[in-house]
């Protein structure tokens, strides 16, 4: 199977995962592109993701970057379990504003994989630094329901 | 005033945030109790809370530990704005479990506050534990819209 | 067994193990209680802890810590490898001071454990606080060289 | 004054930093590179470095990218206290380990700074994953008893 063909393969099954996932649709999470080991996701705030003081919610900000972080981190096949999550907020978001979550593989042994995303503004002022650990388990993303 | 007149008028500043908190709102999460520096908020998982593993979503177990932090720091009056957090995932979570978030202060000077947040199901087990730093700005809640 | 003699059979694990470990030497930093899941031990900082400010270096406090964390996670004998870690710091901390940290487990399972730990200043303030979160190997202490 | 010249005294102010800070001297890190933002430490690991299992102490690991973390986020002449940090640890290191951190600016406002360090091994394999905040005082690195 040649290179191009495995991203192919990659993309194909984070597409069938976030379709299967409730909690993006709630949200109205965008994937935008995906393969091994990587994956982009697309977010409009809208009122109903802003907290009381008027900015987006820091649970809607890691909730975004942590759909980027689990959509890379399963990319593979293996079903991967978040453990571990860290974040820092840099600027407050608006209603309104386009969020963009990039996540990229850092690490990745047989049972741990280590991933960061950054969250952008459309205006590229990076909005939050995340970093991710998952726990792979000996089950695949197909036992789950996945494509084959 | 007295330090139990201190605590009520914490506990209705909080009830007052969390009243006017429109992504509080969209998940449903429940204030139980808050005074200054603490507060416990309780939350039922639905299936739009599921992620593509029929698992609560890490982002919506973030979303509640985030609201317990946002309303423990933010309850001595002064602005409040989360810049880093870390949050470790022990077990997972299904639908109709009921959680409860308890933040805790376990440190604040005059520009900086930490505090602690225990994610737990109703029959006791840790699902979730966080770690929040908050920057205290020169605004007051008032100021944002509170209740003076 | 009963549960003292496990107790004591996990004290006397983290009592080995330290007394092997060339690092906690070099810092001098002193065991003072251990048993399944904690530890506690303590250090007295020297001018050669110091950074250019004249506080004790953060890598300092770190390895406090994370001293703590390694001897609780590894008191039940299976070699735990230390993954991921988060520490906030609170106090600025002089030349003489004498520190205490304290390691407790808040979750295992068979692959991973989540440790807290505290760092206090002899005057019982909060110096940092530490999460820190281990892979439970196949291996034992014991073929690492452990007392059995 | 040239962006040259600008980060010429960034470099320098970082070399004054590093040759008053015992700890850095204690461990045996050398300062490699520097500039506004950024800084490169190297260090050589020796038995002494290392825990109970032969490999380096994750004391020593943090106190390598905290050190790049200190130096960066201090070369712009304001006193820059780190508040918060969160590391990753991906492969053993063993005694005999050329080690590099290099640590880069990824947010920095009136008041906080947020930078990420990445430690490398001399065969290039990423050993851990550092990210940390600073509080920015009002006080400048000269009234420390700086190089002006």
């Amino acid at each position: 199977m040649t290179e191009h063909r495995g991203e192919a393969e990659a993309r194909e099954r984070v597409e069938y995962i976030a379709s299967r996932d409730p909690f993006i649709k709630t949200l109205g999470i965008r994937l935008v592109e995906a393969g091994f080991g990587h994956a982009r996701v697309a977010f409009t705030v809208a009122h109903k993701h802003l907290n009381f003081g008027g900015s987006c919610h820091g649970g809607v900000l890691f909730s975004l970057a942590d759909t980027a972080f689990g959509l890379a981190s399963n990319s593979h096949g293996a079903l991967a379990v978040g453990i571990d999550t860290h974040m820092t907020f840099s600027v407050a978001v608006r209603e309104g504003d386009v969020l963009t979550a990039s996540a990229k593989e850092i690490s990745r042994t047989r049972r741990l994989g280590i991933y960061r995303v950054e969250v952008t503004r459309e205006d590229g002022a990076l909005v939050a630094a995340f970093t991710g650990t998952v726990y792979i388990s000996s089950r695949t993303i197909d036992e789950q329901g996945g494509p084959r």
